[in-house]
C-alpha cells in the first residue's frame, strides 16, 4: 500500500572524521523515502527552491517514488551544515538556513489524498495536522515524529496532533521531555494518553524500543565496524519501520516487530556511507540478509 | 559444577531517591554469589572485618555459598558509600574506606582448588592472576572484571592476566579505554588478541552485548518501572551469566546466549530493592518466568 511522508527536503554539508561533502541531498523526508521505497510506493511531500536540479529529482525518480508532492518554490532549498567530533557521538550544528521551508505548507495532491499509511515528519505540529485534515481515505496507520523545539514551543498544537496518530517515533531525550518522565516505560504510559498506544523510542546506537498498550519490543543497533556518517539514521529508521508496514499492508504485533527489525536494517545501512548515498544503491537481498542478522544476533533458545 | 568467585565483600551506605539506608551487606563478589547461587553451587574467596556478624553470613550459608574461603581479619570490612542522582543514571562516591580489604591475599582453600568455572572479580589483576596459579585442576571458564583504575595504573599486569582468561566482564568505557577504541566492534577484536575470546559489555539501562570470534549477540536490559537501587547491577549481571553456565556445565554458543540472558535477569531483579535484598528471595520460577519475558521482548519472526 501506498506511504505517504510530509517533511524536509534539503542540502547538507557534513563533516565526520571520514571526510567532508557540501550539498549533499539530505532532509528528514528524503532519507525517510529512500529507506522506505525498498518496501513500499512512496509520496513525497515536500518543498525545494530553484538550486534543486533534474539530477536530485533523478535520484527519487530512480527509486520510483512519486514526486507530484515535492512543491517548488522561488529562492533556496534548506540548507544544513554539522560537523561530528571523533567518535561520532556528537554533533555542532554550524548553519541552519531554512530558505523556502521556512514558508512550507503542505498541500496533498489529490492523488495522495487516499494515502493509508502516513508518515509526519518533525515539522510543525499544526502543519502536521492540517496534512491530516486533506486525508479523504480511511488511515491504517499515522506515524508522526517531533522534537525538542516543537516540544518546548507548541505543546498545546503538538498534543491535540497526537491524538490523532497511532505511532510515535522519537527519540528517548524527546520522550522524557514530552511527558516528564525519565523511566520510560512510565513516560510511554503518558504518550498512551495522549493518543497513539505504540511508542517508537529511538537510541542510536543502543538500538530501539517499541512500547505498545500489549507488549514491548527491543532490537539493538546493529555493530558496524565503520560508521561514515550517522546523518539521517533516525529517519532511515523511521522509513524502514513503516515501508515494511505499508508493503505488509497490515498492522498487527508480527508486522510492527518486523517492522522494528527493518527499521534498524535501514538505519544500520544509511550511515555506512555519506548522505543518502548507501541507501540509493541497496538491493533488497542485502536488507533481508541484515534482517536475518539482526535474527542471529538477538535469538537464543532457553 | 562449582562456581568460585574470588572479589570484594563490603559494606554500603546508598542513597537514592527511594530511600536511603546504611550498612547494606555489598561488595562485588556478595552480589555476584547471591545471583550465582540460583544456578550452580558458589565458593567465595573474600575478606571481612571482625564487624561482620553471624547475621551476615547467614544470608550467604542461607544460600547454600561456600564460605570457606571468606577470610576473617581484625578491623574492619570494606565500606563504601554513595549517592545516585533524581534518574539513577549518575552516582557520587561519597566515602571509600577499604579497611581489611586493603590487605586482601586472596587464598584458595584446597577444596577449591578444583573449581572448573571460575570468575575474578575487579581486584588487583596481579592478585586476580595469583589465584588462577593456585587452581590445579582444569577449568572451564575464567571470567574477569576489571576497572578504570587498574587499566591506568597496572596495565602490564592486567594484560599478563588476561593472557590466562576466556571470558572479560567489562562496561563499554572499560571496553573503550583498555583498547583505545571507540568503535565496539574493533574494540572486541583487539581484546581477542589479548587473550579473551569472549568480550561481554555490559551497558547498563541499554543492556549488554557479547562479542565472541564467531558470532555476536544482544540482549537488551529489562524495562522496569521502579529502579530502586542500581547498586550491584553489573555484579548480578555477570553473576547470572557465570552462574548460569556452571549450572548448564558447557559452554557453547547456546549455553553462552541463554547466559547473557539470565546475566540480564538477575541484573534486573538486583535493582528492584535495596542492596542484595531482592537477590535473597528470589524464586527459581520468577527467574524463569523473567526469562521468557526476555524471549517475548525480543523475539520475532521475519
Amino acid at each position: 500500500m501506498s506511504l505517504l511522508v510530509v517533511g524536509s527536503v534539503a542540502f547538507d554539508g557534513i563533516e565526520t572524521p571520514h571526510g567532508k561533502h557540501d550539498r549533499l541531498l539530505g532532509g528528514a523526508a528524503s532519507y525517510f523515502a529512500l529507506a522506505a521505497c525498498h518496501f513500499a510506493p512512496v509520496r513525497l511531500v515536500g518543498i525545494v527552491g530553484d538550486d534543486f536540479t533534474a539530477q536530485d529529482v533523478a535520484v527519487f525518480k530512480h527509486q520510483q517514488i512519486d514526486l507530484q508532492g515535492l512543491e517548488r518554490a522561488t529562492g533556496k532549498t534548506f540548507y544544513w551544515a554539522g560537523r561530528y567530533n571523533q567518535n561520532m557521538n556528537e554533533r555542532t550544528t554550524l548553519i541552519t538556513d531554512l530558505n523556502v521551508f521556512a514558508n512550507f505548507k503542505p498541500t496533498l495532491p489529490p492523488a495522495y489524498t487516499d494515502s493509508a499509511f502516513i508518515f509526519l515528519g518533525n515539522i510543525d505540529p499544526t502543519l502536521q495536522h492540517s496534512v491530516l485534515k486533506q486525508v479523504t481515505g480511511k488511515t491504517k496507520v499515522v506515524g508522526l515524529d517531533t522534537m525538542n523545539y516543537w516540544i518546548e514551543r507548541t505543546p498545546a498544537e503538538l498534543k491535540e496532533t497526537l491524538k490523532h496518530i497511532q505511532v510515535l517515533v522519537i527519540n528517548d531525550d524527546e520522550t522524557r521531555q514530552l511527558t516528564g518522565q525519565h523511566n520510560l516505560t512510565r513516560a510511554a504510559k503518558e504518550i498512551f494518553k495522549m493518543g497513539p498506544k505504540t511508542l517508537v523510542i529511538k537510541r542510536g546506537e543502543h538500538g530501539a524500543i517499541m512500547m505498545h498498550e500489549k507488549f514491548l519490543f527491543s532490537v539493538p543497533a546493529f555493530p558496524l565496524e565503520e560508521v561514515h556518517d550517522p546523518t539521517g539514521a533516525g529517519d532511515s529508521f523511521a522509513g524502514g519501520f513503516m515501508g515494511y508496514l505499508a508493503g505488509a499492508g497490515k498492522v498487527n504485533e508480527r508486522t510492527l516487530r518486523n517492522a522494528m527489525v527493518y527499521g534498524s536494517v535501514l538505519g544500520s545501512f544509511a550511515v555506512e556511507k555519506f548522505g543518502v548515498q548507501r541507501l540509493t544503491t541497496l538491493r533488497r537481498s542485502e536488507i533481508h540478509a541484515r534482517a536475518r542478522l539482526f535474527s542471529k544476533l538477538t535469538s537464543f533458545k532457553l
